[in-house]
């Protein structure tokens, strides 16, 4: 049985996405460098970038480990914002790689607060910030805008992990002073996993001449201006051109509007269902919901009941695990696949016991979707 | 158009294949688990292996980086057997990270004599001796079996290159005494590229405690055990299990032949026309067939010839750029796809003015294609 993806990712995959990477290409040719080209052409559009995004064939956290040993050197001193499991691991690969870092955390469920931020920029001076702009280990958003004006009046280099949120959350890394902004394809951009897509300003490309740690596949140097050092994962490249065709086809204004849409739905369904959120609501990402497990109900079981009936939705991460469930919102999405979660998730908790009127969240789902 | 890819990968991919790509998919559900579960332990048979094939999301020579960071320690010694373009690769992989490089060089076209390699080893001692099995620089191969012999008498670790070997040419790395053994997913796997799987030994295991370069998405520790650390390329390995499930079911060894008597066809047909094989025939790879340009032939006018006719084939690469074209034939072939590749490979040097008897080349071709 084919399976909804109703998790912060991977996600649902459009067919006409499928049946553009089902194609025998071979990435030394015209024709595989033009696709190259366009996709590219239409990534810096949704990254908001005038440069030119990277392609490597790796998940997010290859990504994330490139822009460290490409930024970097042992010593350099970084901020960075942790707010979750996905701020954590920022941390602990700079680390690896012998970079000073200092963890500036915010309480689970909440994003940073600005206050927070321009104090220890105040008192101390880091080479560069760091933060999750979705954090989808607590359901939370950062506000990248803002904190990228802080970041810039201490001169620091702003890096962001926006794996979760490209193509979901507005973003425009030029207007925003974001220096490295690090994506990944199975997430808004509806591709199966492998790729890691990076934007890098003009600051950043100079700021990778001055690092000291050794690398070799994850050279960016190596990639730029598109090159192909080594073998691409050519079929999830057709897949992303197609993809972004969709994207931009929709409009990102839309896009963006339909995610908030679809997390409205989610979220006053659930409160219906007698559900309680888990992030603070200021915080709250459109990516995804996370709501505590109720008292009573076993958090595997209940993934479990969904899983059987065709749905699958993630549990906590970390600290929190066994007390959340988490259902995604993003990517490739029908107003139908909202609404069949949303109706399995309130009928396997009655069937558990926690009673709940099912019927009305669904209802409340659908007027909000209708708005769309 | 969709081409023929002739290329020593990425190759052609069967329907099957793509079509099992598509379909959505969590990396951690059961479904999926038992996926990866099943998916090993037949690269386990493919590689010859009775540990797990570690499965990584990058293409081969993030794999090969891989072995490098798990494996040594800046100041290692490492004797780099170096035939071509992936050798020397190698050596630069390990350079980048501190590790105390001797190449060991063949002529190019040429693979490692045993004589050469038995004399170094007597003189030096060294951590680890790495090999490429294919070649495709060059076209050779060199002899894995016997230089496992020699490397284990001289107690060093054996490292090989697999990339372009792996299910094309007999590999049997318990046997051979091999530790680490890279393969990639877009050559004898028939699968698109994205995917580097890893064959590791007890000793190798062991070797990786020592290990003092920093790494963080390569770390094997990790993956043991097929753990998922970072999300997985999920469509690729669905793939990857289809397409190992009809290479067992064609059976390693008629896989092997197949190879070999598709080698033998191209070869002959070649010959036939007058074109000379670049490697020397003791050393020569099943993998693909390396032929001289000949004179007044423009080499890219020539692959362009057959680009526009549909067939992809390749060039030479660093020194040998200009001066040969690759014709790859692994991973999924039908007979007709060699006796297309030799009819317009002829039929395009005839126009260009080499004039050559191609009738009879493809004649030549079918008989030796008919002893399969």
């Amino acid at each position: 049985m084919e399976r909804l993806l109703m998790t912060p990712g991977p996600t649902n995959i459009p067919r006409e996405v499928f049946k553009s990477m089902s194609y025998n290409i071979h990435h030394r040719t015209d024709e595989f460098m033009h696709i190259m080209d366009r996709a590219d052409k239409k990534l810096m559009r949704v990254f908001g970038s005038k440069n030119e995004i990277l392609i490597l064939s790796c998940s997010g956290t290859g990504g994330l480990e490139a822009s460290v040993v490409n930024m970097f050197s042992p010593g350099d001193k970084l901020l960075c914002i942790n707010c979750g499991v996905f701020g954590k691991r920022y941390a602990d690969i700079a680390r690896a790689y012998g970079v000073d870092v200092t963890e500036l955390k915010s309480e689970l469920g909440y994003g940073i607060r600005m206050e927070a931020l321009e104090k220890e920029l105040e008192k101390n001076h880091y080479k560069a910030v760091y933060a999750t702009y979705s954090e989808t280990s607590t359901g939370i958003k950062n506000d990248i805008k803002e904190i990228g004006d802080i970041v810039k009046k201490y001169d620091s280099l702003f890096i962001i992990d926006a794996v979760s949120a490209l193509g979901c959350l507005k973003l425009d890394v030029d207007e925003y002073g974001v220096d490295v902004a690090v994506a990944g394809s199975q997430k808004g951009l509806m591709c199966p996993p492998g790729l890691s897509l990076i934007s890098m300003s003009d600051r950043a490309w100079l700021e990778t001449q001055k690092s000291r740690i050794a690398k070799f596949y994850f050279d960016f140097g190596k990639y730029k201006n598109l090159r192909m050092p080594y073998t691409p994962c050519t079929s999830l490249i057709l897949g992303l051109d197609k993809a972004l065709d969709m994207i931009l086809g929709e409009g990102l204004e839309n896009v963006y509007k339909r995610h908030s849409i679809y997390s409205k739905a989610v979220k006053e369904a659930a409160l219906i269902m007698n559900l309680v959120e888990f992030p603070d609501r200021r915080f709250d990402s459109e990516v995804l919901t996370a709501l505590y497990v109720p008292q009573d109900i076993d958090e595997k079981a209940l993934r479990r009941g969904m899983y059987n009936r065709g749905i699958v939705i993630a549990g906590g991460q970390g600290k929190l695990k066994g007390n959340i469930i988490r259902i995604g919102h993003i990517g490739y999405l029908k107003n139908e696949f909202i609404i069949r979660t949303i109706g399995t998730l309130g009928s396997v908790l009655n069937e558990m016991g926690y009673k709940n009127d099912t019927g009305s969240a669904i209802l409340r789902a659908e007027e909000i979707i209708n708005t769309l």
